[in-house]
């Protein structure tokens, strides 16, 4: 199914914009499961890789049916090595079991050949080639770096969705995505321009291509503008909640028919237990999952 | 030891400044040594992973005193999973047995938290913590993205040094990387001038920085501009020789006291067996890198 379709059937199936954020670190896994981890497999990395399976699994049970995808922040699993890997495939491969879209927050940007690489690696490999993922359990999108030019986008385009990193949410990013262009307009518009380009021939039946944008809720005038720019793309928008941004700001490149924003939080579900009055852990992520359903609900009117 | 001194006492007992890139393929393994994975591992690809530690291990020995650094591509190792994590911890490993720095080709960058955790996965990890690499046995230096801003390249600087992509070989690397700025200068220079300063402070004994700058053989000509921009740091040249590029071009951004640049060369001399008469592939990659070292000495004069 194309990448985008498959992320609309999920919102209406759902009703959800939401995209959870499986960010797992030590800091974040509740004390008991801690434990567990720690009586299995002593102070390992194969026990924080194993936590953090763990963790995802039932964080997905969770979730189910009330987000319209995950994200998986590949950084927190590398860092763990090949265990990580492990924890990182299971969680995919359990996601997918399930039936939910799968965004991979790699960041990836090469050239050449090996972009080809990270696109097979993580978008899905050619028959009969075994990468770091299960046959059938790939990211649906991968999120990647624009700098080296549209030309090294053009692998990943082959073989899934990708979101480019167009307007980032972080307080530097107009270092250089905000500067002034001698033709007009910032560093980020153009890139913009890249972006659309590169989704014409690629829209999905729902009207939004497989060529989408990361933009910052926490630049809700930019995404305004860069909306008229990427008619047909749909934003991951990161920043909201943990990073501070409304539900209005995080909508704020919303297109007139109602789509083309997903919304990603990640610490304030997954950890939300660390602040809920009850032990049961999964809930508490369940009923912040719910809480920002409803935000963004009453946001988009 | 500062990263820069780590390259440049390795130039100094060489007297070479060329990188040899272990960016091995599947099509890169000579084929008695594919042949005896396959006997060991049939077609999995913990063959292709143990081929390219083992197709590593002899090549660094080929190498060995002839090279100031070498760079892995991690997007080969990372497109066959755990195993190929294990290939390059073994390659990492061994490169460092033998005195050799070791540049991480991962084209990382992240925010926040997640850039923390590519540092110290491939720069080093605090005390206690177990990585994808073990423990001394990290990168020296790690290529990275500019595009999230230099709030989002600091923690990196913490960890070891980096090679920040600035300029980068590919055909349509201007297609953002060229454009004219409304202040003046191109997006490629201002990515300098932030280079430069988070430079500022941490030079080496041997004056340069260990903020480094990829800047690709391809374009002479921004390498001149490039270097009166970056005047401590060390550029990272890719693109001679496969990609076209002449020794001349390679070393246009050299500074007057001949420091300054390090020069990639990876199918050359890991692939030169597919052109050699004889069937010892190791002498042929160390024949192709003792023809790199003359090019490049004629070239500085």
């Amino acid at each position: 199914m194309h990448p985008a379709d498959r992320i609309q059937a999920a919102i209406e199936a759902t009703g959800s914009i939401a995209v959870v954020g499986l960010d797992p670190r030590p800091t974040l896994i509740p004390p008991a499961l801690r434990a567990e981890a720690a009586r299995r497999w002593g102070e390992t990395r194969l026990a924080v890789a194993w936590a953090f399976a763990e963790f995802n699994r039932r964080l997905l049970a969770a979730v189910h049916g009330a987000c319209c995808a995950v994200k998986l922040q590949l950084a927190c699993y590398e860092a763990y090595g090949a265990p990580g890997l492990q924890a990182l495939e299971d969680s995919v491969t359990e996601a997918r079991r399930l039936g939910i879209p799968v965004i991979l927050d790699g960041k990836r940007g090469d050239i050449g050949d090996s972009a080809q690489l990270y696109a097979e690696a993580w978008l899905g490999a050619p028959a009969g080639f075994a990468g770091p993922l299960p046959a059938g359990a790939s990211g649906d999108w991968l999120t990647v770096h624009p700098w080296l030019g549209s030309e090294t986008l053009a692998p990943f385009c082959a073989h899934g969705g990708i979101f480019v990193l167009v307007k980032t949410s972080n307080p530097g990013s107009g270092e250089l995505q905000d500067r002034a262009l001698a033709e007009g307009g910032s560093v980020a518009e153009a890139v913009a321009r890249l972006v659309h380009r590169l989704g014409e021939g690629r829209r999905g039946a729902c009207g939004l291509s497989s060529v989408g944008a990361v933009v910052g809720a926490t630049w809700p005038e930019q995404a305004r503008r860069l909306r008229a720019l990427l008619p047909d793309a749909l934003f991951l928008v990161p920043g909201y909640g943990a990073q501070g941004a409304s539900a209005e700001a995080a909508l704020a490149g919303l297109r007139r028919d109602g789509r083309g924003c997903i919304v990603n939080s990640s610490r304030a579900i997954i950890g939300a237990w660390q602040h809920a009055a009850s032990s049961d852990w999964t809930a508490a992520a369940r009923a912040a999952l719910e809480a920002m359903n409803e935000e963004l609900r009453r946001a988009r009117g």
